[in-house]
């Protein structure tokens, strides 16, 4: 969702180096990191092949209703709460680890090498952003009712913006609705691409809509309503497969919510604010996203050079075969320098706001997945038939990657925003 | 698989238009595609998302040994034969339609639009290719007990030749062994990506696997060998998916043979021999590939530009948003070029043979997948997250495009081919 | 300059093969190209370097006014139009070679492999469009006088449509006006890229400009206007360097057009016809620079093998180094598919004229010139500072490429044409 | 020239982000930018366009044997040096602005908006890393010769070291001889795209060759030594275009040095130490060279959308049709990638040295000038004729680009340093 006149142009016409920039990590984020990166290496990264197996074997396709969660998840999350690596990604030192979005953006890069870890360290999305909502907007009742037990990581939340109906990268285009009717709230609308919809453990939807006679002007006209997922109207309709399976159940499904009646004390922040949170939510969440892609490229890279040194064809180990060192080489040009415009995306993000960091948000949005997708089918390549299989990481991250391209705002719409702020810095209004 | 040392070149040392091209489309190819594009648009692109979601529902993933085939299938299979739209792809017109590959290749366009088509008209991998091979290597035993029943669509074959612990794109890495022992072959080997091996109505696979010391020199040393599924010995392991799920269950698996034992009247056109069938085997099916590819790049165009004309976003349609007319320009020029270079192929490979058409036959098997993945990456763009999910049949097309730039030899092992016939064409040897 | 409204769309909604397609070279065809193809490397090829190195230090940079034309492109005219290799692009059996556009097509190939070639067969640019438009619309009387030494290669012509102070891609931006005054019409514009301007032959050019007054409708007001280049008002301010200076002085210039006076019966068609006869003229034009393109990159990549294979470094072949083979590999596949597609425009302008192949004409005027800058570019880089030089074709190729990608309609306006071409088929007007 | 065998590997195997990471600018480093670029905005830009006319008026091309230098440059120097805008890339405090690699880096991006600018500042290529190496390795002599009117910005200097006739990318292919005879020192060989050459006030001259008999290893068995030009046996054979004029006479030469005889005492740092100080001499000139791509970059990216916005075809302004805005999009966030990577760059070649920097030298190497060739192309295609003639700086911009491509090292070299390393860093060897 995007909001184009929010554009901001700073004030200064010349592009250059911005005097203030200084992205160097804290010492902190460097123990952070490192003590993730080890924690992965040692706990995580070894499971993998049996978590997939076993949960496979576990849960067969379309019986998502019935998911089981695999024992290990909650086995890991309970060492690294104990060791200390528990909501790095939340700003409150009270609450989590109290990082900057410039300081924890090189931990989701570590958390971004194995598809296990965000959720282990609680640090994985739609919980994040939600917790970071209810954090910065929500009531006490709220926080003490959705944030402790999201904290704990006892239940799951949900986030549902997206609608099937229409263009949902145009905010203008919602049709759900949240009318106000006597104490209550009543929410009606269709909803997809609703993200943790299939966890088992998922308790509570932040639900999206349109709240018309909200506001006097057209961004305060939409409201965010906390809505449990066991009120009446509620309707799980089917889980979505991204590119096959790769993405259920713990995934996106189809929700529909029909006459949903909440109390009005379930709205955050009050009607007709949900603009304005979805601004804030958006900014550091697609840091993590970024930073996340930067690590599953690492590990793609990682496992393209592997695999490449050690099979043979034509007498020659793979990866000295035509142009692959080419391909190694180019991957890791487009790493550094994806993961450098997200550290500076970051800084800015901390020091001027999302709105100030307009350009290099977008600029990430868009980076940052097609560099994983990149790296990953030239790494997917590499492997042969291996690789579209599910017996590496690969096709996963491909998924990651390919979504999104799509979730959070399509490449295009970021390239349109950062291309009018280009011309407005040059007084060209239109 | 690929036989570098066959790689002929032309006498002539100028490049220049083949003087005797001639690839204009007789009258009964025309017929043909006119009559297939009627079937398939009238009866099989209506019930696609009926055949979806109904085999979905009864066929969970992970359940592939108890996979029933939808009867819709078979139902139009019997109304295409009927139509006598049946085998058209069999250059034998007592077999089949009798069509050459230049004639038959716009016919695969047509069957190429929908998932469905090639297996109702009895033209799906991997059975045109075995039944190609049955027809032109195989005893009168082996084509009565084998080749009738694929020809009348009652059974269904599959075909293992690349192997999971080395890179199969080099043939003289192949590890499985076809060794005689008096009247029976004994087989062993691990192969994958076993095309077929899901359907229940496979009954017999093709086996590639080497004969050392059948012939003189390293092109006679394998051998093709006919092995009914039940044979003791034969385990399918598991099937891969693709991508996620997509390609399960009719799809492609994991197969151990163990000491299995057939009658040496099992081996194709006698021992050594299969590095030779290889050869013939793949020109044709890559014609046959690169053509489906083709229509589905043309099926994606058409969703690309359908979604992005009937969907708003700020006050636009999405089709005249960005770039992305531009995108719909040059997916339009590369399916135009792409069908002109596998057409150009197909005639010459009827002209010369597949040794004479390497550069073309390699040229097109790059360059129709990578056509197919990109513009199915657009249209998905434009569809946003309906695009992802299996709601259209552009994962689908996807997971096409992009396993057969593996398939029948990688990209980067064709373009090897390419080059090193350009720089012999030159006077360099190396 | 696109005639957006004129767009035609085929009847039939569905895309597929046009069943009509038969661009099988005829024998006189392959005959031509063959005689040009062997005067070429016999008698072109060997003096180029000679041509080159003399020219320059004959005619320093800067002093075009003073330009004199080497003996060699003389002799080398009298030898090939001896041979009968003479206005081989000319339609018209009485005036040349009489071949159709798919005939002359695989000529144009030949020629483009040396700068000098076109002009020794009289049949370059600018003089091929502007003989073609006197052949189809001029009078008599502009025949005997015009056309009849160009035919003979005695003089030299130059078109002047594109302007200095507009966007010339959009026609109704046309600022220059032809105005008529009793028996006379009186020119003004300022013109520039006026091909040909440079050479001291050139003695006629065509004007294009708006007579406001003519027609009835926004397509009947253009006119084309003779205008002996002695006329008084005539004045050529500069010449353009296109990339530095390969493109001068035969290239292109400024010229200057101030109360121009030229009797009446200079107007080509009447006035108001100018439009149509651009129509018209671009057709053909756009087939042959494309194939001389075409031609222009097959020379690229021999250069591109023989240096690479000649010159080593790090143990090795160049060519053999990281990916430069599959270069190599994608050279051949981008021009095999470039010419194809080329000569299918071509036989669908023979057949159904210009706007029923707009798609196609479009098509090949974005790729061509794409496919050469592409190899080109690689075909440098191999070089090293070599490539850089002007001891190669290789920059003039580039200049050619670059420059052709603007001439006739940039890039961008052809793909709108063809994205609007596939909305229409599909019922999107807009 | 590149050195394979002293590729360093960090000891981390895991790739993450470098702990140590600051490059945040200096106070002085901003202060510096912004009087730079205040001083190219109200000084230097202005007087380019008159500049180029008068120049081409003044010396024709093939007149570079008389080539007069244009009163401006000087009179900029001289108000440049009176700032205090003088020898900013000197490390020496004493000598010039003592920055650190890092500290000049932006500073260098500001000179590259313009062609003028880095002479105006003394501050252009050769004269910069030869300064380098006289201030690093020369004697007390040799400076007070050569190195103080450098700085005084009173002579200009050439290097040599690519030959005509072998790839120069290899360093082990040199054939240039610097023999031992006594006293003196004999220098044979030819070399080519020596920079610098054409300049009249060129005096000096650093010579690299082949000293075989120098050192016991084959890293010491290259020497470099001062050669004035006016040395008999010195011979400039003629100037190199770089894609046509644009580059001359400034420019590059090839220059052929028969029995040249120097005084021993004009080796620098001894025989055989020639391979040593080319390393030291390549790493800040780089960063230079990648700075002022971005610099020039940024001013095809402010062209483009100054054009685009300004002219209007099919009633909009250029810049909004098909897909202008996205390439906008794409230059800035390439841009800014290519920034942050040569910023990090810098800083680690300050930290580390070049030879623990090479990845990321080498890989900034070959981002910044494909960068600046791609904004540059779309800009000139925005432009139409206009920018590929030298009515812009534009094409001069190219030139840079693709020639840079190929100086120091060709990309394809480099992508194989960056393979190299990332291979290593998994215990891949070979």
């Amino acid at each position: 969702m995007i909001r184009y006149d929010h554009v901001s142009v700073p004030s200064s016409t010349a592009r250059a180096q911005d005097p203030r920039m200084d992205f160097t990590p804290s010492p902190r984020s460097v123990e952070y990191v490192d003590r993730v990166r080890r924690f992965v290496a040692e706990h995580v990264q070894p499971v993998e092949a049996r978590y997939w197996s076993e949960v496979r074997a576990a849960n067969p396709d379309g019986n998502w209703r019935a998911w089981t969660i695999h024992p290990l998840v909650e086995e890991l999350k309970a060492k690294a709460r104990k060791e200390g690596l528990w909501n790095l990604f939340m700003p409150d030192p009270q609450l989590g680890a109290g990082l900057s979005t410039l300081e924890y953006a090189p931990v989701a890069e570590e958390t971004g090498k194995s598809f296990l870890a965000p959720e282990v360290f609680n640090c994985s999305a739609p919980d994040t952003g939600n917790m970071e909502v209810l954090w910065r907007y929500g009531s006490d009742e709220q926080k003490q009712r959705w944030l402790r037990p999201l904290l704990d990581g006892e239940i799951r939340s949900v986030f549902c913006m997206t609608e099937p109906d229409v263009a949902s990268s145009d905010a203008t285009n919602m049709q759900a609705t949240a009318i106000l009717d006597g104490d209550e709230v009543v929410l009606n609308g269709k909803k997809w691409w609703s993200s943790g919809i299939g966890d088992p453990r998922a308790k509570i939807a932040i639900f999206m809509a349109r709240t018309p006679d909200a506001g006097a002007d057209r961004h305060h006209q939409h409201s965010m309503v906390l809505v449990p997922l066991d009120t009446p109207g509620v309707e799980v309709k089917r889980m979505l497969p991204v590119y096959g399976a790769y993405d259920a159940p713990h995934g996106h499904g189809e929700v529909h919510f029909t006459n949903v009646r909440v109390p009005r004390a379930n709205v955050i922040a009050g009607l007709g604010m949900g603009f304005e949170i979805a601004q804030g939510r958006l900014g550091p969440g697609r840091i993590h996203h970024c930073m996340r892609c930067i690590g599953a490229a690492e590990r793609a890279l990682e496992l393209m050079i592997t695999r490449g040194a050690s099979r043979t064809a034509f007498g020659k180990p793979l990866i000295n075969l035509g142009g692959n060192r080419e391909r190694v080489a180019e991957a890791r040009i487009a790493i550094d320098q994806a993961r450098l415009l997200t550290l500076y995306a970051a800084w800015k993000l901390d020091q001027v706001g999302a709105l100030g960091a307009m350009t290099e948000i977008s600029a990430i949005k868009v980076v940052a997945p097609n560099v994983l997708q990149k790296v990953v089918d030239d790494a997917i390549q590499i492997h042969g038939g291996a690789g579209m299989s599910d017996d590496t990481p690969l096709t996963g991250f491909f998924a990651q990657a390919r979504s999104l391209r799509l979730a959070d705002g399509p490449d295009e719409v970021h390239k349109g925003v950062i291309a009018r702020i280009e011309l407005m810095k040059r007084g060209v209004s239109r």
